[in-house]
Protein backbone atom coordinates (compact mmCIF):
# COMPACT_ATOMS: atom_id res chain seq x y z
CA UNK A 1 0.00 0.00 0.00
CA UNK A 2 1.35 3.62 -0.49
CA UNK A 3 1.90 5.74 2.18
CA UNK A 4 1.80 9.36 1.19
CA UNK A 5 4.80 11.55 3.32
CA UNK A 6 3.27 15.19 3.49
CA UNK A 7 3.90 18.38 5.44
CA UNK A 8 1.06 21.00 5.56
CA UNK A 9 0.79 23.82 2.97
CA UNK A 10 3.29 22.17 0.87
CA UNK A 11 3.58 20.82 -2.44
CA UNK A 12 2.69 17.34 -1.23
CA UNK A 13 -0.76 18.68 -1.60
CA UNK A 14 -0.81 17.69 -5.33
CA UNK A 15 -0.11 14.53 -4.76
CA UNK A 16 -2.14 14.28 -2.32
CA UNK A 17 -5.30 15.06 -4.68
CA UNK A 18 -3.89 12.81 -7.89
CA UNK A 19 -4.43 9.88 -5.23
CA UNK A 20 -7.67 10.96 -3.82
CA UNK A 21 -8.84 10.76 -7.58
CA UNK A 22 -7.24 7.68 -8.51
CA UNK A 23 -9.38 6.24 -5.67
CA UNK A 24 -6.14 4.46 -4.91
CA UNK A 25 -5.50 2.65 -1.60
CA UNK A 26 -2.77 4.83 0.56
CA UNK A 27 -2.02 5.92 3.65
CA UNK A 28 -0.19 9.01 4.87
CA UNK A 29 2.54 9.99 7.63
CA UNK A 30 2.15 14.16 8.25
CA UNK A 31 6.08 15.23 8.25
CA UNK A 32 6.10 18.42 11.11
CA UNK A 33 8.07 21.35 9.17
CA UNK A 34 7.86 23.06 12.54
CA UNK A 35 9.09 20.66 14.53
CA UNK A 36 12.08 19.89 11.97
CA UNK A 37 10.98 16.09 11.54
CA UNK A 38 12.26 16.42 7.89
CA UNK A 39 15.71 16.90 9.49
CA UNK A 40 14.78 13.89 11.47
CA UNK A 41 17.28 10.28 11.10
CA UNK A 42 13.46 8.41 10.66
CA UNK A 43 13.23 10.78 7.79
CA UNK A 44 16.32 10.66 6.11
CA UNK A 45 16.34 7.83 5.78
CA UNK A 46 13.17 7.63 3.83
CA UNK A 47 14.26 10.73 1.54
CA UNK A 48 17.57 11.66 2.19
CA UNK A 49 16.63 15.44 0.27
CA UNK A 50 15.06 16.52 3.54
CA UNK A 51 11.80 17.49 1.91
CA UNK A 52 8.38 16.46 1.14
CA UNK A 53 6.23 14.74 -0.62
CA UNK A 54 8.18 11.16 -0.62
CA UNK A 55 5.95 7.91 -1.50
CA UNK A 56 6.71 4.66 0.06
CA UNK A 57 5.50 2.12 -2.15
CA UNK A 58 6.38 -1.67 -1.89
CA UNK A 59 8.98 -1.29 -4.46
CA UNK A 60 10.82 1.56 -2.28
CA UNK A 61 10.75 5.56 -1.93
CA UNK A 62 9.48 8.06 -4.51
CA UNK A 63 9.88 11.82 -4.66
CA UNK A 64 9.55 14.91 -6.72
CA UNK A 65 5.92 16.06 -7.49
CA UNK A 66 6.04 15.68 -11.39
CA UNK A 67 7.53 12.03 -11.41
CA UNK A 68 4.91 10.99 -8.40
CA UNK A 69 2.08 12.33 -9.97
CA UNK A 70 2.81 10.38 -13.52
CA UNK A 71 3.34 7.35 -11.40
CA UNK A 72 0.01 7.56 -10.04
CA UNK A 73 -1.50 7.83 -13.09
CA UNK A 74 -0.03 5.19 -14.56
CA UNK A 75 -0.49 3.03 -11.37
CA UNK A 76 -4.54 3.98 -11.74
CA UNK A 77 -4.96 4.19 -15.25
CA UNK A 78 -9.22 3.58 -15.14
CA UNK A 79 -8.23 6.96 -13.37
CA UNK A 80 -7.47 8.82 -16.86
CA UNK A 81 -5.78 11.22 -14.91
CA UNK A 82 -3.44 11.66 -18.38
CA UNK A 83 -2.79 10.30 -21.65
CA UNK A 84 -1.02 7.65 -21.49
CA UNK A 85 -1.11 6.24 -24.26
CA UNK A 86 -0.22 9.56 -26.47
CA UNK A 87 3.31 10.31 -25.65
CA UNK A 88 3.08 14.10 -27.27
CA UNK A 89 0.07 14.61 -24.96
CA UNK A 90 1.51 12.96 -22.31
CA UNK A 91 4.67 15.05 -22.45
CA UNK A 92 2.71 18.29 -22.71
CA UNK A 93 1.50 17.37 -19.43
CA UNK A 94 4.81 16.42 -17.89
CA UNK A 95 5.68 19.96 -19.44
CA UNK A 96 3.44 21.80 -17.95
CA UNK A 97 4.21 20.19 -14.57
CA UNK A 98 8.01 20.67 -14.90
CA UNK A 99 7.53 24.54 -15.48
CA UNK A 100 5.50 24.37 -12.28
CA UNK A 101 8.35 22.35 -10.47
CA UNK A 102 11.04 24.08 -11.65
CA UNK A 103 10.08 27.56 -12.20
CA UNK A 104 6.93 28.59 -10.68
CA UNK A 105 7.62 26.65 -7.08
CA UNK A 106 11.14 27.69 -7.30
CA UNK A 107 10.30 31.52 -8.01
CA UNK A 108 7.60 31.07 -4.76
CA UNK A 109 10.37 29.56 -2.53
CA UNK A 110 12.43 32.76 -2.21
CA UNK A 111 9.78 34.13 -0.28
CA UNK A 112 10.48 31.69 2.41
CA UNK A 113 13.69 29.25 1.65
CA UNK A 114 16.04 31.92 0.59
CA UNK A 115 19.01 30.65 2.84
CA UNK A 116 19.02 27.59 0.08
CA UNK A 117 21.17 30.15 -2.38
CA UNK A 118 22.58 33.15 -0.14
CA UNK A 119 23.16 33.77 3.77
CA UNK A 120 23.66 36.98 3.79
CA UNK A 121 20.27 38.44 4.91
CA UNK A 122 20.16 41.51 3.07
CA UNK A 123 20.24 39.38 -0.28
CA UNK A 124 17.53 36.94 1.34
CA UNK A 125 15.42 40.27 2.47
CA UNK A 126 15.76 41.09 -1.47
CA UNK A 127 14.76 37.87 -2.75
CA UNK A 128 11.82 38.08 -0.87
CA UNK A 129 10.88 41.63 -2.23
CA UNK A 130 10.75 40.20 -6.08
CA UNK A 131 8.40 37.46 -5.27
CA UNK A 132 5.01 38.73 -6.21
CA UNK A 133 7.16 39.90 -9.14
CA UNK A 134 8.74 36.71 -10.29
CA UNK A 135 5.67 34.96 -9.27
CA UNK A 136 3.19 37.13 -10.62
CA UNK A 137 5.37 36.78 -14.25
CA UNK A 138 5.18 33.05 -14.35
CA UNK A 139 1.04 33.04 -13.40
CA UNK A 140 0.31 35.53 -15.93
CA UNK A 141 2.41 33.11 -18.49
CA UNK A 142 0.00 30.37 -17.25
CA UNK A 143 -3.00 32.89 -17.46
CA UNK A 144 -2.38 33.19 -21.03
CA UNK A 145 -0.51 30.85 -22.72
CA UNK A 146 -0.94 27.41 -20.49
CA UNK A 147 -3.70 27.27 -18.94
CA UNK A 148 -6.54 25.77 -21.43
CA UNK A 149 -9.78 25.91 -19.22
CA UNK A 150 -11.71 24.46 -18.06
CA UNK A 151 -8.83 22.33 -16.96
CA UNK A 152 -5.21 23.05 -17.86
CA UNK A 153 -4.87 20.50 -20.69
CA UNK A 154 -8.51 21.81 -21.90
CA UNK A 155 -11.61 19.85 -21.44
CA UNK A 156 -9.92 16.76 -19.89
CA UNK A 157 -9.32 16.43 -16.47
CA UNK A 158 -5.17 15.16 -15.79
CA UNK A 159 -2.43 15.30 -13.59
CA UNK A 160 -2.02 18.87 -13.88
CA UNK A 161 -4.77 20.50 -12.04
CA UNK A 162 -4.35 19.43 -8.52
CA UNK A 163 -0.70 20.81 -9.16
CA UNK A 164 -1.49 24.29 -10.28
CA UNK A 165 -4.53 24.37 -7.72
CA UNK A 166 -2.08 23.83 -4.94
CA UNK A 167 0.76 26.42 -6.19
CA UNK A 168 -2.58 28.99 -6.74
CA UNK A 169 -3.01 28.72 -3.19
CA UNK A 170 -0.34 30.16 -2.46
CA UNK A 171 -0.16 33.35 -4.49
CA UNK A 172 -2.40 35.67 -1.92
CA UNK A 173 0.72 34.92 0.57
CA UNK A 174 3.33 35.67 -2.68
CA UNK A 175 1.42 39.28 -2.91
CA UNK A 176 0.78 38.40 -6.28
CA UNK A 177 -2.09 41.26 -8.05
CA UNK A 178 -4.96 38.65 -8.23
CA UNK A 179 -7.22 40.75 -10.89
CA UNK A 180 -4.61 39.56 -13.24
CA UNK A 181 -5.28 35.99 -12.94
CA UNK A 182 -8.87 35.80 -13.74
CA UNK A 183 -8.53 32.29 -15.70
CA UNK A 184 -6.58 30.74 -12.72
CA UNK A 185 -8.95 31.97 -9.90
CA UNK A 186 -11.21 30.28 -11.65
CA UNK A 187 -9.66 27.20 -12.13
CA UNK A 188 -9.13 27.40 -8.41
CA UNK A 189 -12.44 27.99 -7.65
CA UNK A 190 -13.88 25.03 -9.92
CA UNK A 191 -11.31 22.57 -8.16
CA UNK A 192 -12.42 23.39 -4.67
CA UNK A 193 -15.33 22.43 -5.74
CA UNK A 194 -14.33 18.99 -6.48
CA UNK A 195 -14.69 16.13 -3.50
CA UNK A 196 -11.34 14.56 -3.98
CA UNK A 197 -9.78 18.61 -3.54
CA UNK A 198 -11.95 18.82 -0.57
CA UNK A 199 -11.45 14.87 1.05
CA UNK A 200 -7.50 15.66 0.53
CA UNK A 201 -7.74 19.44 2.21
CA UNK A 202 -9.42 18.44 4.61
CA UNK A 203 -7.64 15.23 5.96
CA UNK A 204 -4.31 17.54 6.14
CA UNK A 205 -6.23 20.31 8.02
CA UNK A 206 -7.28 17.56 10.52
CA UNK B 1 10.71 15.48 -38.21
CA UNK B 2 11.59 16.83 -35.28
CA UNK B 3 13.62 20.17 -34.51
CA UNK B 4 15.46 20.78 -31.67
CA UNK B 5 16.00 24.52 -30.75
CA UNK B 6 19.11 24.48 -28.68
CA UNK B 7 21.90 27.21 -26.98
CA UNK B 8 25.37 26.25 -26.64
CA UNK B 9 26.40 25.26 -23.20
CA UNK B 10 22.83 25.08 -21.77
CA UNK B 11 20.74 21.91 -20.43
CA UNK B 12 19.32 21.51 -24.22
CA UNK B 13 22.54 19.29 -24.89
CA UNK B 14 20.23 16.59 -22.97
CA UNK B 15 17.92 16.40 -25.45
CA UNK B 16 20.31 16.52 -28.25
CA UNK B 17 22.03 13.81 -27.28
CA UNK B 18 19.12 11.62 -26.26
CA UNK B 19 17.78 12.49 -30.26
CA UNK B 20 21.18 11.11 -31.11
CA UNK B 21 21.02 8.23 -28.46
CA UNK B 22 17.56 7.46 -30.30
CA UNK B 23 18.65 7.47 -33.68
CA UNK B 24 16.04 9.84 -34.28
CA UNK B 25 15.70 11.89 -37.38
CA UNK B 26 15.90 14.94 -36.44
CA UNK B 27 17.07 18.93 -37.55
CA UNK B 28 18.56 21.53 -35.02
CA UNK B 29 18.24 25.19 -34.75
CA UNK B 30 20.60 27.10 -32.57
CA UNK B 31 18.95 30.09 -30.78
CA UNK B 32 22.22 32.50 -29.47
CA UNK B 33 21.70 34.54 -26.28
CA UNK B 34 24.49 36.14 -27.07
CA UNK B 35 22.41 38.02 -29.63
CA UNK B 36 19.24 38.24 -26.90
CA UNK B 37 17.15 35.58 -30.18
CA UNK B 38 15.40 33.74 -27.39
CA UNK B 39 13.48 37.32 -26.86
CA UNK B 40 13.23 37.72 -30.60
CA UNK B 41 9.37 37.76 -31.82
CA UNK B 42 10.21 34.38 -34.13
CA UNK B 43 11.39 32.65 -31.24
CA UNK B 44 8.68 34.15 -29.11
CA UNK B 45 6.22 32.20 -31.36
CA UNK B 46 7.80 28.90 -30.32
CA UNK B 47 8.14 29.27 -26.94
CA UNK B 48 7.13 32.01 -24.94
CA UNK B 49 8.83 30.95 -22.07
CA UNK B 50 12.43 32.64 -23.74
CA UNK B 51 14.26 29.62 -22.72
CA UNK B 52 16.01 26.39 -24.37
CA UNK B 53 15.38 23.72 -25.20
CA UNK B 54 12.23 23.29 -27.43
CA UNK B 55 11.57 20.94 -29.95
CA UNK B 56 9.22 21.30 -32.82
CA UNK B 57 7.34 18.41 -33.48
CA UNK B 58 4.63 17.63 -36.30
CA UNK B 59 1.91 17.93 -33.07
CA UNK B 60 3.19 20.94 -32.17
CA UNK B 61 5.77 22.59 -29.75
CA UNK B 62 7.47 20.79 -26.61
CA UNK B 63 9.37 22.30 -23.51
CA UNK B 64 10.87 21.38 -20.50
CA UNK B 65 13.83 18.85 -20.47
CA UNK B 66 12.17 16.20 -18.30
CA UNK B 67 9.37 16.11 -20.46
CA UNK B 68 10.91 16.33 -23.92
CA UNK B 69 13.57 13.62 -22.58
CA UNK B 70 10.66 11.20 -21.58
CA UNK B 71 9.46 12.08 -24.84
CA UNK B 72 11.86 11.05 -27.10
CA UNK B 73 12.17 7.67 -25.04
CA UNK B 74 8.38 7.00 -25.51
CA UNK B 75 8.58 8.01 -29.45
CA UNK B 76 11.69 5.71 -29.78
CA UNK B 77 11.05 2.63 -27.79
CA UNK B 78 13.61 0.36 -29.35
CA UNK B 79 16.38 2.44 -28.48
CA UNK B 80 15.66 1.53 -24.91
CA UNK B 81 15.75 4.58 -23.11
CA UNK B 82 13.72 4.54 -20.04
CA UNK B 83 12.01 1.43 -18.47
CA UNK B 84 8.33 2.03 -20.34
CA UNK B 85 6.71 -0.94 -19.40
CA UNK B 86 7.29 -0.33 -15.46
CA UNK B 87 5.48 2.56 -13.69
CA UNK B 88 7.31 2.49 -10.69
CA UNK B 89 11.50 2.20 -12.58
CA UNK B 90 10.30 5.31 -15.26
CA UNK B 91 9.31 7.26 -11.87
CA UNK B 92 12.34 6.92 -10.59
CA UNK B 93 14.30 7.58 -13.67
CA UNK B 94 11.25 10.76 -13.72
CA UNK B 95 12.73 12.20 -10.17
CA UNK B 96 16.24 11.96 -10.62
CA UNK B 97 15.72 14.20 -14.06
CA UNK B 98 13.73 16.69 -11.71
CA UNK B 99 15.22 16.48 -9.52
CA UNK B 100 18.32 17.92 -11.55
CA UNK B 101 15.88 20.24 -13.48
CA UNK B 102 14.41 21.78 -10.09
CA UNK B 103 17.15 21.92 -7.73
CA UNK B 104 20.66 21.15 -9.53
CA UNK B 105 20.49 23.42 -12.65
CA UNK B 106 18.01 26.06 -10.54
CA UNK B 107 21.41 25.78 -8.05
CA UNK B 108 23.78 26.50 -10.69
CA UNK B 109 21.16 29.23 -12.20
CA UNK B 110 22.05 31.34 -9.31
CA UNK B 111 25.66 32.31 -10.78
CA UNK B 112 24.47 33.68 -14.28
CA UNK B 113 20.66 34.32 -13.99
CA UNK B 114 20.60 36.16 -10.77
CA UNK B 115 17.95 38.56 -12.13
CA UNK B 116 15.52 35.97 -12.08
CA UNK B 117 15.15 36.38 -8.35
CA UNK B 118 16.41 39.46 -7.21
CA UNK B 119 17.41 43.22 -8.78
CA UNK B 120 20.12 44.35 -6.53
CA UNK B 121 23.19 43.98 -7.66
CA UNK B 122 24.60 43.41 -4.07
CA UNK B 123 22.23 40.44 -3.52
CA UNK B 124 23.02 39.05 -7.38
CA UNK B 125 26.65 38.66 -5.87
CA UNK B 126 25.61 36.91 -2.45
CA UNK B 127 23.71 34.63 -4.98
CA UNK B 128 26.76 34.30 -7.07
CA UNK B 129 28.62 33.30 -3.89
CA UNK B 130 26.93 30.47 -2.43
CA UNK B 131 26.98 28.50 -5.81
CA UNK B 132 29.95 26.35 -5.27
CA UNK B 133 28.17 25.69 -1.86
CA UNK B 134 24.77 24.79 -3.38
CA UNK B 135 25.68 23.18 -6.83
CA UNK B 136 28.13 21.01 -4.30
CA UNK B 137 25.74 19.79 -1.94
CA UNK B 138 23.55 18.72 -4.78
CA UNK B 139 26.22 16.96 -6.63
CA UNK B 140 27.44 15.78 -3.10
CA UNK B 141 23.91 13.58 -3.09
CA UNK B 142 24.04 12.51 -6.61
CA UNK B 143 27.42 10.66 -5.69
CA UNK B 144 26.34 9.22 -2.17
CA UNK B 145 22.99 8.32 -2.76
CA UNK B 146 21.75 8.77 -6.63
CA UNK B 147 24.26 7.61 -9.07
CA UNK B 148 23.67 3.81 -8.79
CA UNK B 149 26.79 3.39 -11.43
CA UNK B 150 28.40 2.50 -14.11
CA UNK B 151 25.40 4.50 -15.47
CA UNK B 152 22.65 6.53 -13.00
CA UNK B 153 20.19 3.69 -13.08
CA UNK B 154 22.70 1.26 -12.72
CA UNK B 155 23.31 -1.24 -15.65
CA UNK B 156 21.17 0.17 -17.90
CA UNK B 157 21.58 3.71 -19.93
CA UNK B 158 18.90 6.19 -19.29
CA UNK B 159 17.60 9.28 -20.49
CA UNK B 160 19.16 10.15 -16.95
CA UNK B 161 22.76 10.34 -18.15
CA UNK B 162 22.81 12.76 -21.15
CA UNK B 163 21.13 14.74 -18.35
CA UNK B 164 23.30 14.38 -15.35
CA UNK B 165 26.09 14.76 -18.09
CA UNK B 166 25.47 17.92 -19.14
CA UNK B 167 24.88 19.49 -16.15
CA UNK B 168 28.36 17.96 -14.42
CA UNK B 169 29.78 19.74 -17.83
CA UNK B 170 28.99 22.96 -15.62
CA UNK B 171 30.96 21.81 -12.36
CA UNK B 172 34.36 23.38 -13.00
CA UNK B 173 32.61 26.81 -14.01
CA UNK B 174 30.61 27.01 -10.51
CA UNK B 175 33.77 26.22 -8.98
CA UNK B 176 32.61 22.97 -7.30
CA UNK B 177 34.95 20.83 -5.68
CA UNK B 178 35.79 18.17 -7.88
CA UNK B 179 37.65 15.52 -5.79
CA UNK B 180 34.63 15.01 -3.71
CA UNK B 181 32.89 13.46 -6.95
CA UNK B 182 34.62 10.72 -8.20
CA UNK B 183 31.80 8.56 -9.42
CA UNK B 184 30.31 12.08 -10.87
CA UNK B 185 33.37 12.28 -12.80
CA UNK B 186 33.93 9.15 -13.90
CA UNK B 187 30.29 9.18 -15.02
CA UNK B 188 30.89 12.08 -17.05
CA UNK B 189 34.28 10.39 -19.09
CA UNK B 190 32.15 7.48 -19.62
CA UNK B 191 29.84 9.61 -21.13
CA UNK B 192 32.12 11.80 -23.59
CA UNK B 193 33.25 8.34 -25.14
CA UNK B 194 30.13 7.32 -26.10
CA UNK B 195 29.77 8.09 -29.94
CA UNK B 196 26.27 9.66 -29.49
CA UNK B 197 27.71 12.23 -26.83
CA UNK B 198 30.54 12.86 -28.92
CA UNK B 199 28.02 13.46 -32.47
CA UNK B 200 26.06 16.33 -30.21
CA UNK B 201 28.76 18.11 -28.70
CA UNK B 202 30.46 18.72 -31.95
CA UNK B 203 27.74 19.16 -33.75
CA UNK B 204 27.03 21.91 -31.24
CA UNK B 205 30.75 23.18 -31.39
CA UNK B 206 30.43 23.32 -35.11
Amino acid sequence: MIKLFYAVNTCSLASHIALEEAGAAYTTARVSFAANEQRSAEYLAVNPKRRVPAMATERGVLTETPAMLAFIAQSFPEARLAPLDDPFAFAQVQAFNSYLCSTVHVAHAHRMRGQRWADDPAAIAEMQRKVPQSVGACFELIERDMLKGPWVMGETYTICDPYLFTLAGWLEGDGVDLTRLPRVIAHRRRMSERPAVQRAVAAELA
